[in-house]
């Protein structure tokens, strides 16, 4: 039997893709709890490029990046439900939004709670750009990936879950029913399905662990703001 | 007949990447010159979230970002040379070495020789740890790919001839054949196969292309340095 080793952490949207990836498909692992401020030298071993989590080992083999480990998934456990289409133009498309979702979607959600002043305006409207344009791709499906979760969805779980823990820390309305209603469907659909529903980490944890990590932040801002802490 | 339309740009490793992968599998296509400073509204149509080059449209559909568009033309035209090997683990080392290459490689590279003072430092510390990385991974093959040129070449285009001119124009020597005797074969190997020697943008002409824009960085720099340009 394959062995599917998978270092994550609990609290992480990128680490969490991974484990709705393998259970969607089936798939038995092994989940080994990473600490993110004190990462084990197998990690560092795994992957020494990135230094990060989530790394998934397969038969020993280290994949890194959860993107890459998504498709990964997809190729190896053809068996289950696919996370892409066959169509190579749709194949496109699911690639194309999940890498904006990575790589500009998160960061900017993720800011726009964090920061401050001008930096903050800025985040919040990258983010409602962005989520103007994912509103607009909704049209008629019940996931991204149409009747069923596929690639997208699976990318777009900090979105779904985590960003809104997030805003409301920061007492921010970016991500809303009201202004977002397909997107607000999609959040339903998604955090209802079975396998979604039973994995997601709790949120009162999950708050409590952001707003120590938000609280510091904040600290940290003041102290920039005071001049390295010293009261003015 | 497939109709197949490149928008791009002589000068961009990014266009050069798609064309290259077109000509390898032996696909006719059209290329459209956009001017990066005043894209055609067609450009803004088809690439309405990031605005840029490359997009390729195959009979009306358009497909945007570069490694988007490689995996595309890789699936779609199957009969050619393979970009990504078969095997998963293989595809995702591909894909993982090409992720990083174009979101961290190119950027910092860029920097090394665009920014001063710290930054610069900075740039030129991160882009030394990836070549390191890549020169590892370069073992007894003449090429990422193995024996031909596969998808991590094509993206790393940028570093065999346009960072090659640019640290020339900053005057580093950052990726010299002394410092990494591995990268300097596979940049020769890569440099001299037939369909990259007839299709690279020729050296002195885009030479002349990144001196005029790094000396318009150089002036902004200045004028920055300067408190907005007024003399001390």
């Amino acid at each position: 039997m394959a062995e599917v080793k998978l270092y994550g952490s609990w609290s992480s949207p990128f680490s969490h893709r991974i484990e709705v990836a393998l259970k969607l498909k089936g798939v038995e692992y092994e989940f080994i709890s990473e600490d993110v401020h004190n990462k084990s030298p197998l990690l560092l071993k795994y992957n020494p490029v990135h230094k990060k989590i989530p790394v998934l080992v397969h038969n020993g083999k280290p994949i890194c990046e959860s993107l890459v480990i998504l498709e990964y998934i997809d190729e190896t456990w053809e068996e289950g439900p696919s996370l892409l289409p066959k169509d190579p133009y749709e194949r496109a498309m699911v690639r194309f939004w999940a890498k904006l979702l990575d790589e500009k979607g998160l960061p900017a959600m993720l800011k726009a709670c964090l920061r401050i002043g001008e930096e903050q305006e800025k985040a919040k409207e990258e983010s409602t750009e962005l989520l103007k344009f994912l509103e607009g791709t909704l049209s008629g499906n019940k996931f991204f990936g149409g009747d069923t979760i596929g690639m997208v969805d699976i990318v777009a779980n900090f979105m779904s879950y985590w960003f809104i823990i997030w805003q409301e820390l920061a007492g921010l309305q970016v991500l809303t029913k009201e202004k977002f209603p397909k997107l607000g469907e999609w959040m339903d659909e998604y955090l209802n399905s079975d396998i979604i529903k039973e994995n997601l980490p709790p949120k009162d944890k999950l708050t409590e662990y952001f707003q120590a990590r938000f609280e510091a932040t904040a600290a940290a801002n003041a102290a920039a703001a005071g001049g390295g802490g010293l009261p003015k």
